[in-house]
């Protein structure tokens, strides 16, 4: 009943509303006497953070990471590492306007349904400042799966109708990521990704995309049947994302239209290990990495808030218009890639961690 | 670490493989005082056994229920309902080739490299024949949910490369569902698919599909932030099927295309009740349900198993031809309809038992 | 939410009622690859079926282990291995007269007021029939600490007011303690233990006892501050056996009487490891076992069923008499030994898988 | 593997370190739309502060709540519940003869063999400043409590080799039982106790003690069988408090002396309701609340860390004599009284939640 942890093993409890006092975690099951890199982490929630470009909302979310436990001297002592980050900047009164009516498409009246009470100022915490927590974890997991090896690359593949043709065989440097505002390598489309978020944001409406992601040097026999398939908890985590419609893996739905005969990877040794010759089952075999490449999509949906007249219903009952107000992103997809990236290395670490148990020395 | 447990409240434990004794499960959470109908699970284990048609394996499966513990004259009495379906026409023999080789895209190679030993026959515990214990446990769940008015509803959308334009707005009947073969209820679509399967036999090959679920009736408030999101855990329960290479719910992938002036859902007051005039949002709103109807696709690969000789490595690092024998079905989706609609309605009852807790009487 | 279930990594979950079809569970997270000794575990089973002696209820209940899963020529594969022992020999009608009669000091009200219903024929799930799932489960568990050394010993300490001055410093062989018909390994006791037992079976009354247990051999660094330390895993186990109403370890209840400077364990170099001198410890410092020998105490109340009439009340609300019938130990605390050996090996060993996670290669 | 939490519907994870920046918590699954007195758990947090009288540690612990999330308005929102307790007042230089000193029966040892590293100033994790979080957890689950007339109340019930005779019938208001400086309640022994501390502080050594606990009000149906009885989980919880050797509930070690005949508690009627003439079963029977009132006791040892040289051994395998310093108390028995009640405050909340789930509206 835990539904604001995830992990078994390397486990995050998340906490925080957008216009509380911070967004922060827990994490239980941080490997001891690793020393944390914390501007690596600092440079994560860089990445997630508002206002990285002109394409992003104008709020400016300063996002400094303050340790609370489970470091002694920069080292993890095995203990919980907790941490905050604090709110600020926050305006709440640009929300005040918004405290009895339902936006559409968001989680206003599900929360206001289920819990009877809501905090409206910013979308308390069903608000995107949640993922901060995550990307901390993911952050502390990466430099952990590092060490080992292990990498994991996100990219945009799509935002609206732009969408490059296939995964990128060859995975671009992190750094050539980052260098397109939209986080997509690839220049022509990058490009017109850009123009199509400009052109959006004029006409006052929002854009939803994808994001590809790659795992290497993941080792096999990571992931549990039945039910703690890799993959499946991996879908879970992607998932849990905010805006997140859809999730595939491998030749995901694509593959449906091949045949066994063409689906099928085939096994040859290579340096007296056995590989794969293709890699249509994305790395996972019967719900265990086979130690292949992984990789997978994620699908967001346009942004809800939209600068746009809406009509909607408030809490008592009345159909209303809404006008649009506060400070919003055309399109958050590019700023999602390091939460996917989180996630993703959550899932890794975990299972990574969970695998110990089954060693057989 | 319960790998082989699904759900909190509503809990599965799944044991067997193939060629063991049996299939069966634990069922903890199971409410008290319910009369539960064996016949109704007995009909959806028949959903889901093979030899259903001259479409499906030959293999023989009578697959009867037998329940272990926790029922008193047929009711539900609070304590854990055990159940077993005992194996039966196994042919262990058929699999003797396959001791020492790594099917393709089989979990033969995962197994062995994760556990250092792994029961060849019959694919051992990740045959297929291991979702008899959630078709079971997800028979009682629709009991229940019945009880509530919740309904859930599946059917295949696609095989291999002949797919259904969108989901079906007006649900059709189970009756008609059933009717199909390959229980896909537009008749044109049901014919070129059968046709497809037919072919496709002959040509020694295998297919994969799409199966697209609906659940109505479903309350609002079900689903938790923040990682046990509706969709995240109904997510988990698709990608944890055999197979399963993909997910997506309400408007999906092909949500990212539209803008968020087209995707969003505008609120409307009907009856005294808050509704939503579409329902691109699939009836989930920031990872609660919001009483609209419920549905999602998942995306089968091609069966793995095929009628043509096969290169591979065997367990000595040798490369092999391996000649595909035993009985196999060319496309297990229209056997599957009733695992997608199982595990929904684990998820369902699940969080619907979770959400009790946050009643305010 | 998972009452039924036992352990974080080695899980036990447990099903079945005395007079449904039997009494079984299903085990999570046995290690591959272990060939498993069946006689072993059906001589625990022994160990704590009815009709031992003369001393014990003349139910006869052959409890003999069919395993239903997990196994594979013998050996363990990793997969979740599951059991029944069918009931037999179960008269259903004895308990006739108690449908609706709530029997003192017994489970029958609180079921009933928990549930809505309640099996009462021989105590249905609460039953001490449910512990043959924990005596399975215990003895698989024993068999693999054993590989590493790990040795669990209990025996009877105390029946009703004749006890032990202490805990056994010279540990007897389980051979002597298996001599005894109360396993009570000095003679002189357990004469006098016999005695008491014989007299109060012919007073149609009941006793209780004392079961102190020693774990040797197990390494240092297991158990999981902070709420995870081993003596509250322990502490749980044991006071989730039936009639259990206290636990104590190391120097328990006695030790409250000594002073700081009585009480410490000094530590010292043997052999090139920390020792310590003492070890009113009992083996955990800060709920981690520090490679020193872990004992601890567990009391049983009298059975609650005693031939005397006893005034209640039924489900209406009628004060009754009730008049005893059935077959029933005088003393169940010879036979419960097992079973506290068993719930310490389920803890030992899931906390020696939990603590391979913590391994630093 | 959630060593760090505790609680299967209302959970507390726990994190902080003595002499980090805080200690605090999250607390998952706090009902919504509860008003909570933020004095009231200010006034908890004092009851276990160090410096309430001249009994106790010198050292000054300000111990301020600040809320971290969770709350709008003073009021729950269903989301978690993070807070913080910032440390101050440590003076960690007074640790740094303790760097590579292994303290007897502290938690040294064991967390350098588990972790391969650890905070020794102030004991770091193992340090009791770590109930802080349960005191915060416990005093709002005990506001939740209260509104339903379940009420908590602790009381020191020995000291050393002074002991109450028994139980207490007639509960003491707690204003009395604060008013003595031991916090027990008897007058003759209070001031006993107090003497005995005096002394034993003249002494540079230390004491344990005994705290009993009582719980009314608390609802039937509570406590989930098999292996998370009501008491199986009230134990754990007091056995995961630091320094705790001991746990018995109802009759407890005592009722093993007594015969079936004498120990039964026999029900009767009583305004149309059924109740039990006597409470030997301490409110729980079959491991479920039965609407009687629950008792239970825990033992403390003496607190390790003496005025007195004491002869240990070092990191580096040396025997070394350990001279004593730093601000101690001579016995913690009497601060512990409102973590017994805390911790007894989460295990009646989450039943009181998780029993919802069976509820048959």
């Amino acid at each position: 009943m835990a539904a604001n942890t995830f992990g078994e093993v390397f486990r995050l409890t998340s906490f925080g509303e957008s216009h509380g006092p911070g967004i922060g975690g827990v994490i239980d099951g941080v490997p001891a006497g690793v020393r944390l890199d914390l501007n690596q982490i600092q440079q994560w929630l860089d990445r997630r953070k508002p206002g990285q470009s002109h394409l992003a909302s104008p709020r400016k979310e300063n996002d400094r990471l303050e340790v609370l436990s489970g470091l002694m001297n920069g080292i993890t002592t095995g203990t919980p590492l907790a941490f905050i980050v604090w709110n600020a900047d926050q305006k709440s009164a640009d929300y005040n306007h918004l405290e009895d009516v339902f936006r559409p498409s968001h989680a206003d009246y599900t929360y206001q349904l289920k819990y009877g009470i809501r905090d409206h100022r910013g979308g308390g915490r069903s608000s995107a400042r949640e993922t901060i927590s995550r990307v901390v974890a993911g952050a502390i997991a990466a430099q952990y799966l590092n060490m080992f090896g292990i990498e994991i690359t996100g990219y945009v593949s799509a935002i609206g109708t732009i969408e490059l043709p296939h995964y990128l065989t060859d995975l671009p440097m992190k750094e050539n990521i980052e260098k397109s505002l939209v986080r997509c390598p690839i220049e022509e489309y990058s490009d017109r990704m850009q123009g199509l978020i400009e052109q959006t944001k004029t006409e006052g409406d929002t854009l939803g995309g994808v994001i590809s992601c790659h795992i290497q040097g993941l080792p096999g026999g990571l992931g549990a049947p039945v039910f703690d398939k890799f993959h499946a908890d991996l879908g879970k985590a992607m998932l849990s994302i905010n805006a997140v419609k859809g999730f595939e893996y491998g030749s995901g739905f694509e593959g449906v239209k091949r045949k066994g005969s063409e689906e099928n990877d085939r096994f040859v040794m290579e340096s007296g290990r056995v590989k794969t010759l293709s890699n249509r089952s994305g790395g996972i075999q019967g719900g265990i990495t086979n130690g292949e490449e992984v990789y997978f999509k994620v699908a967001f949906k346009p942004v809800a808030t939209i600068m746009q007249d809406q009509e909607t219903v408030d809490r008592k009952g009345n159909e209303v218009v809404m006008k649009a107000k506060g400070r919003h992103d055309v399109c958050v997809v590019p700023r999602a890639v390091v939460i996917v990236e989180s996630m993703a290395a959550i899932v890794c670490l975990d299972h990574f961690l969970r695998n110990k148990v089954f060693s057989r020395e």
